[in-house]
């Protein structure tokens, strides 16, 4: 049984793990907090990026750099240490060696390759234990897990409205809805996604960057242009070198105006049944092909009722400025939802104030059975 | 200067103020804690309804009829205390004649009928000081203080919508988009307004009722219809006897439909210049002269956007449900908005989680001047 130091331990391995969001694909984010055999802490680290270090081995180096002896400590690690050799060793024979008594794990590893660890930490005569918050530890891996588990990234859509629901003025003017405030927590967003979405009304209307600005260490997402007839001009925003670009065209799109632009790549796909646009789950399978573990799709309106159609949003993060507008794009178009009773219902998980706007946070469940019987 | 333990009874007397929402229109919402010397209370009470005694007779026959002595007490009220002799009489006079020795007051009455309390109670040597949280009290007093001193009844819009901003599904159904936690918000929503107003084309779609449900105490508010050709059919609910209802209509409007139904009647207004529907400040003036102090307006889309377009809402009231829909009409249709630099901006006051659902609560406020230089 865990203990409260070990549980306020794993809370910090939760929060050291996060760091790493937007830079470890195709790995998991991971944080490691270790203890000595009283639960004072010797160190502590987190996976900063694939090919790097992994957490555990952070936290012994972190432990051992400030002349701290780890032996009979437990390890706190948000998911079970690894047990193979990839482009770093086995975490689980780096903990062996280190001389650590007890590890103390949240998440099981479910990826075939990697699994195993716990075992092999128990078959050394380490005192094992899983499932500490593991909950909170899931939430914080839900990319990764989604991709390993479904073999398909993690999407959240974002949009930013008017609380009537408008991402535009009848003119199609935005700028700005939202905050500088909300603007802001979008390259957040962007910076702990491995790639960001939008589709070609997008693209033409707003001729958007779509690169994380104002964060310094943050690796830049794959940007991803939905534009089925490959419109995009030689000269748009996205196409420039500040981060690559992937360009999603229909199979009989010409692309030859896209030739040579060497940060960008064009993968073709099929059109979706019955719709003008791309196979949404084949959009998604051609990125996790290409190692994406996590989606912040920006919109427009159509892509995203496209993805919704699809059943491929696993968050939703609205931005609502306190305004109004009364006319002007919705935020949302069709989605396939024709009465009140297939209405996509979610839970509300957060609600922020950004400075004069609200963002709210909420995830898709299946529909609730609403009753009909009352007046009005 | 008042005491801590004045303003301590002050807050009281606001929230006592608060019960009297819905009923006291004419009159004011006002609250009284009498206080003995040494802060003690003996007594309080709330203006309940016009014609009814005001708050600080209540608080003196409280004080009395639990057998305390008030003289030398301090009196603790949200508004000036009345000078004039309505229905009842000064209540400035029956504080001297009762003896109390301070009288604390938070907002001054603007009312050139009955002003002047301060001063009849300074002149008869009590200790009077006013100005004890005036903000909060005012807020509490926003319909009655903006019927005297602007001529018309404060207006809160409400509307309830998806994240997305639609008010119904595309096949127009809506029930029930809301949680019924803010379903019976709504009720008390009624409950303090003096009035509701729809429009012909909600009164068509949803053929609502508009009484206050599940509230036993409430004054009914007056139903009022925007109809402007009269569409209304004598078997609509909103026009039964659960409460009184206002038609407005054009005034070359057919109404012979209407004659003896008892609790109906009938008002023509002019149109509104260059729209369909009827102008929004006569039809202000016209509740205005029926003592309607505060409107709560309910849709839809069109009327809303005629009020915002005239500039007679004074507060928002959204009911946000955790759903989407992608089609389907908006809670708010067009408000003479053409590009987003005239985007009506507001001042979110408060947010409230009703069961899964959000209840902003927004001020209007002068268009702010948004630098338009950033990238996205």
């Amino acid at each position: 049984m865990a203990t409260a130091t070990e549980a306020d331990a794993m809370r910090r391995a939760i929060a050291l793990a996060a760091r790493g969001l937007g830079s470890t694909s195709p790995n998991p984010v991971v944080g490691c907090v270790v203890l000595d055999p009283q639960g004072r802490p010797l160190g502590e680290g987190w996976h900063r990026r694939a090919g790097g270090p992994h957490a555990e081995v952070e936290a012994l180096r972190a432990a051992a750099g400030a002349g701290h002896d780890v032996r009979g400590g437990t390890a706190v690690v948000t998911l079970e240490p690894c047990n193979h050799t990839g482009r770093t060793g086995p975490c689980a024979q780096a903990l062996i060696d280190a001389g650590i008594a007890r590890v103390v794990y949240a998440v099981a590893d479910p990826n075939p390759v990697a699994t195993g660890g716990a075992a092999t930490l128990a078959a050394a005569g380490v005192d094992t234990e899983g499932g500490l918050l593991a909950d909170e530890a899931a939430a914080g891996n839900a990319a990764w897990l989604t991709s390993v588990l479904h073999h398909r990234p993690f999407v959240a859509w974002k949009y930013a409205a008017t609380l009537d629901g408008r991402s535009a003025a009848a003119d199609g003017t935005s700028r700005w809805i939202t905050s500088a405030e909300s603007r802001a927590d979008v390259h957040r967003l962007r910076a702990e996604a491995d790639a960001v979405v939008v589709g070609s009304g997008t693209l033409h209307a707003d001729d958007p960057h779509l690169a994380v600005r104002g964060r310094p260490d943050a690796t830049q997402p794959l940007r991803v242009v939905v534009d089925t007839r490959a419109g995009v001009k030689p000269g748009a925003r996205v196409l420039d070198e500040a981060a690559r670009t992937l360009v999603a065209v229909a199979e009989d799109a010409d692309t030859r105006h896209l030739a040579g632009l060497g940060t960008v790549e064009v993968v073709r796909l099929p059109r979706a049944a019955g719709g003008p646009g791309l196979d949404v789950t084949t959009l998604l399978a051609a990125l996790h092909e290409r190692g994406v573990c996590s989606v912040l799709l920006e919109g427009g309106p159509t892509l995203a009722g496209s993805f919704l159609a699809a059943g491929a949003v696993d968050r939703v993060v609205g931005y609502l400025a306190p305004a109004l507008l009364g006319a002007g794009p919705t935020a949302l178009g069709d989605a396939g939802i024709g009465t009140i009773a297939q209405a996509l219902r979610l839970d509300v998980t957060d609600v922020a104030r950004l400075g004069p706007d609200l963002r709210i946070t909420a995830t898709p469940i299946a529909p609730a059975t609403v009753p009909a019987t009352e007046e009005s």
